[in-house]
Order: C-alpha cells, then sequence, then structure tokens
C-alpha cells in the first residue's frame, strides 16, 4: 500500500503537532510546513525544533508581502484580528496547494471547532479541493477546546510564549509588524494581551 | 493516567468504527452504543457483530418511539428524510448523554464534513455539553468524504446494505416502518434508492 503524502500547515504548537501525530497514526506520510512573507524572515524558524522533536520533514512556504498588508487593514477597520488572521489562513492555505496539489493529495491544518480560530467556511473547502484536486482536512475540528486541550495534555510538553513577547511561527507575528509599521502603537489596541502561542518542546506519548 | 471514558454512537458502519478506532488510538476506554426505540427491536444488534470485530463492549440506549413520530411528521411535511434522521440523531444524542453523563465524559458520533450527515450545529454542540458536562466529539467533522471513504477503505473490509433491503442499526429502518404505518407507499417516495448503509466484517488495519 503507497502511503499517501500529507502537508501538514505547522507553527510548532500543540494543535498542529497534534494534526501531524494523528495523520501520521492514521497512515499518512507527513510533511510540516510552516508559512512566512520574509517580514520576520527568520521567525518561521521557531517551529523547526519542534519539528525536528515530532520526526517529520519540515519546509518553508514562501507567501507574498501583500496578503499581510491586506490583513492589517482589515484588522484596523475591524479592532480587533480574528478576520485578518482568518484571511491570511485562506491565503497560506491557497499557496500550499499551489505548491503541493501534484505531489500531496492532502493538505491539513489545525483548526479547531472553537469558534476563535481562523477557519475555512464549507465554501471555501469545497472550491479548495475542486480546484486543486486535494483534499483538505481538518482533523480538529470535530473537537471542542476542552478536548483538545484534554488530549494535548497527554501528548506534548510545551513552552508557553505570551502573544507578542518574542517572534513565533504564527501568522501573528508578521501581521504586528506589518500593523506597527502603519500605525505606531496600533497592535496593542488590537491584540489581546492575555493569550499565549505554545511551542511544543517533547512528546510524552504518540 | 487513568483513561477517559467515551461513548462512541454506534451504527456498525464504516464511519461509527472508524471513530471508535480513532479514539481507542487517542487513549481513550470506548464503549459503543446503538440506539433502538423497540419499533423494530432486534434491528439493533446488526451493530453487535461489528462491534465484537472491533473489539469494543457494546449497549442498547433505549428511545422514545415518540421520537420516531415527530421524525414522521417532518419527513412527510419535507419530501425527503433529512432533518427527520437530524431530528432523532439530536435526541439520541440527548438519551445517551442523560444515560451515560456520570460515568463517561466524553460522547462522540460519525458525523463527517459532507452536508448530506445528520449534525448538530455549533449551538446545540455547546448547548449538550453545558447541560451535561460532557464533551461531545464528532472527529470526522474535519474530513471530507473523499478523505473518509480512502481512509475507511484501508482500515475496513464491510458489506454493503442497500437502504431498506434488510433491517441495520441506523435510524431510517425505524423511522421507515413508522412512516409505512402512517401512510401506506409514502416510504419509497421520501427515501432515495441508490443509498447504502455498511456493515464492517473485518479489520484490515488499526
Amino acid at each position: 500500500m503507497i502511503k499517501q503524502k500529507a502537508i501538514v500547515l505547522f507553527s510548532g504548537g500543540r494543535d498542529s503537532s497534534f494534526v501531524a501525530l494523528l495523520l501520521d497514526s492514521l497512515g499518512y506520510d507527513v510533511t510540516l510546513v510552516t508559512a512566512n512573507a520574509g517580514i520576520s524572515p527568520n521567525s518561521w524558524k521557531t517551529a523547526a525544533k519542534p519539528a525536528k522533536i515530532l520526526g517529520f520533514p519540515h519546509e518553508l512556504v514562501k507567501v507574498e508581502k501583500y496578503i499581510y498588508e491586506e490583513a492589517a487593514k482589515i484588522a484596523e477597520k475591524d479592532g480587533f484580528p480574528l478576520n485578518a488572521i482568518k484571511h491570511i489562513h485562506l491565503k497560506v492555505i491557497e499557496a500550499i496547494a499551489q505548491k503541493y496539489c501534484k505531489t500531496h493529495k492532502t493538505i491539513a491544518d489545525g483548526t479547531r471547532r472553537d469558534d476563535r480560530t481562523p477557519r475555512l467556511t464549507y465554501q471555501e473547502m469545497q472550491s479548495l479541493e475542486d480546484r486543486y484536486k486535494i483534499s483538505y482536512v481538518a482533523p480538529l475540528l470535530g473537537f471542542g477546546h476542552k478536548a483538545v486541550n484534554n488530549l494535548s495534555d497527554m501528548m506534548f510538553e510545551y513552552d508557553k510564549i505570551w502573544t507578542g513577547k518574542k517572534p513565533t511561527a504564527e501568522y501573528e507575528i508578521e501581521l504586528r509588524l506589518v500593523l506597527e509599521k502603519r500605525k505606531k502603537g496600533i497592535v496593542k489596541k488590537i491584540f489581546p494581551k492575555n493569550h499565549f502561542h505554545s511551542v511544543v518542546t517533547k512528546v510524552k506519548k504518540r
């Protein structure tokens, strides 16, 4: 049986690590990819260490800077970052589909049921699958935050990086830089303070 | 580490079998349950053999007949069965939550992203979790039908039971009987002909 090749959009955090292990256990041949637009050219490397810990190949996918400009305008207008991050997410998934659709028939991300996660609509998923002839899968979409957190806690040890304190491989880092350049002081108003990103440091249980 | 106990709503088909194996691999202690309202009192036993093949305990959850009467009215009005089956599904999940919430903190079903599956809304999921202090999980919700079918084909051998030909443990069997009793000949108009239920006969790969 030939293993089906899957791309997992990877930040180094618990959710995308969970997805990678889950797809691996279902028999997929997993490659991790992290997006970067060159605004904070090294921040994607934060995901390299967790990728090594998980034991999957890890690649960079370059995305266009203008996407972050568009997202910054959305965040400015909204006064909160959710829709801006969703905008980046959709464009990143598109870039991944374009780059990998000939070789990888499955593209996965760590979207959860939790409504604060950026998520594709049903129509966006369908459109992506039809245009690129791939399967888009979001294995955590059927789990609430309590269930995901419980499972993650059993699987991983991780560091908490409080938002904005240190670079991580999340979209947020580059979005913050673009916003700050556009309007000094705006970042503090737009991003919630009591929010952290996780960076996996150890796999306790596969 | 104490294993978390999970109930999986089980028909003996590929989707609910997939969910059972997936939760088992994530470390849950799985119990399968099949719903029956006593209208076709033995049809739930179709799920007993697949349950034995999977190797998990299997229990019956009794539901009230009036739920199927309500569903029959919905199907008559609509002219198609989807909303009626959704109505039964929600009431069955409620009955399971009521019966098991003290002992099992996770309740799972085989709902897929595919829009023909009966599915709970986000609000219904939240309400269920809040009222019964459980986690509702639907691990296939993040997978499209192509991805689920590919994975199922790798995992299982199964029989195809064409709809209405033989009893299966699906809601449809009892709904058909109620409808036929209410109005002779209506079943043929309401249910699609080219539809089958799967019954798992072998696990090829865990």
